[in-house]
């Protein structure tokens, strides 16, 4: 299989593409590195079967060659990073969803929209099932990210409805794992950094809201096997660990895990912060037989190396541009 | 002032291009003529101060000189226009939006969206303020249009907050009056069809559901009003008539209005038909100093010759094409 993956060089992104190429499919992947970052793929650029396009997907683009699957992962994804991208956040999931959908239709491609669970807003049920139609804030602060993904799951549809175009979208829940950014601004990657630095540990709110955290292997396997059913023309799948934490407990969590000595503080709960987020995956579990198979403590162990790695680097770093600001004023 | 109205050859439109020709205005009407109609302006294509441009908004475009006032009130607006445009519906409240938001940030003009009341979709309270966040299904056949509209409305914020743009935007309920389209599939215009027809008037569902009709002259003034209206950068005002009406009710008073001895039909409800919507209009009350002044049984009144006209030269083409088509047959 030719698969083409938008934001390939993203988090998520990147897993899925490393999961491609290791089922033998032939991956183009497509960044235009906002918030994707090239050395997620580095590891990957030797091999053949994988092909990195530098383009941003708002721009209308097109790939020589057949393609079997469009993935159209490519987004800013957490609310700091698309709060500093609300436009382009706008334009990637309408304009980049029509670039991506046109070049399914015209390749015979499956599409797969990277769709998620803030399409659910803050929700008034509770675990949200995929008929729910959600409960957001069209005109908030969060609403660039949410409304593009509204309008990008409707777009979907209407090329399946209209042009029999075959789609699959997951809704993404919470995921964590390697190649999270330090500095994405969720909940995890703060907190970690923060334990790891034994800085006070920060919980917004009084730390009650729940989250699910599912664990990037398990959500890449729920992406495959959604990608190769062929059940239907149009499938629609929450993926996400249905076990509820809330943040406080989490970051418990992360103190035991990281064997932190930081203490954990509260600040204010930024504007419609959803209460609870926690998927049904009654579907996931019919459709696929799947369902996540990593606790979190498995899922937070095998991700500290990375951010021990990943805060020593970011750390050296910020001390070589110390000592070279130093070696500066000394030249003054 | 120079106003730039998108959809301004539409019904609504080609009312607001009245209007601010009226006020002094000059006004540039752009259509593509998918759901609007040149006649609908052929009475102000004389006047200098008017000009009509035809073009598709979802394709990118330039005006010439400055503007004080862009007015994006282009988009199939009707579930039957929607329903056969799906595809453009959303690209006019995608692409449309944004190239027309580009357009009034570099001319430093005021924006306005025509937003609709179906951001609210099916909606939990009633009546609705502008704070409710709405209960809409995005997958669901009316979501082409709901979730165009409210990604209008996120993007529409975004440039506000971004960029400073000072945008309005007026969400519209249920209009009606001379230049609806008979075929535009709405509960009004059929059933005054069918009553002038003397055929059966159909009511969708028991007819218990309610709508809530603004005569097109109070709807202008709203949006006149809020169009001048500079307290603030950012305004979103439900404009519509409050006062319910059971479509059962509804199909009475057509009856009565048009003299028609028609019977009353039920049919089967479409999927996802809202079962009541009705404006709180507290805030265009307190801020514009607005509420509609026309009654039913007025507005009904006025609206009748024009249906009258409409259909006996839609009658009448039909005969014509009927002659002619007996006329072919006699000429083989």
């Amino acid at each position: 299989m030719r698969t083409l993956v938008t934001g390939g060089a993203g988090f998520v992104g990147s897993h899925l593409c490393e999961r491609l190429l290791a089922e033998g499919h032939e991956v183009i992947c497509i960044d235009s590195l906002i918030t994707g970052r090239r050395e997620n793929v580095a590891h990957l650029e030797s091999q053949r079967q994988f092909t990195f396009i530098l383009h941003d997907v708002t721009e209308p683009f097109f790939v020589a060659g057949p393609l079997d699957a469009v993935l159209h992962f490519a987004s800013p994804a957490s609310p700091k990073d698309y709060l500093e991208h609300p436009i382009h956040t706008l334009k990637v999931g309408g304009l980049g969803t029509y670039h991506t959908l046109g070049l399914a239709k015209a390749k015979g491609a499956v599409f797969m929209l990277a769709s998620t669970s803030e399409v659910y807003g803050d929700p008034e049920v509770n675990p949200q099932p995929e008929t729910y139609w959600g409960h957001v804030n069209p005109v908030g602060p969060r609403s660039v990210y949410d409304e593009a993904k509204r309008y990008a799951e409707a777009m979907t549809i209407a090329y399946h409805r209209a042009h029999g175009v075959p789609v699959r979208f997951p809704r993404i829940f919470n995921t964590y794992g390697p190649r999270m950014r330090l500095n994405d601004g969720r909940a995890l990657p703060n907190m970690m950094s923060q334990a790891l630095r034994e800085e006070p540990v920060t919980v917004y709110g009084d730390g009650s809201q729940t989250r699910s955290f599912c664990y990037v292997s398990d959500l890449v396997e729920g992406i495959y096997r959604l990608l190769l059913n062929s059940a239907a023309g149009l499938l629609i799948v929450n993926l996400g660990n249905p076990e509820e934490v809330t943040l406080a407990q989490m970051a418990r969590e992360i103190l035991e895990v990281t064997g932190s000595r930081s203490e954990i503080v509260f600040q204010p709960l930024p504007e419609d912060d959803p209460r609870k987020r926690c998927p049904d995956i009654t579907r996931a579990k019919q459709i696929l037989g799947w369902q996540p198979q990593i606790s979190r403590l498995e899922g937070l162990n095998k991700t500290l190396p990375y951010f021990r790695e990943a805060l020593g680097e970011k750390e050296s770093g910020d001390r070589r541009q110390e000592s070279e600001k130093e070696t500066m004023n000394d030249e003054r």
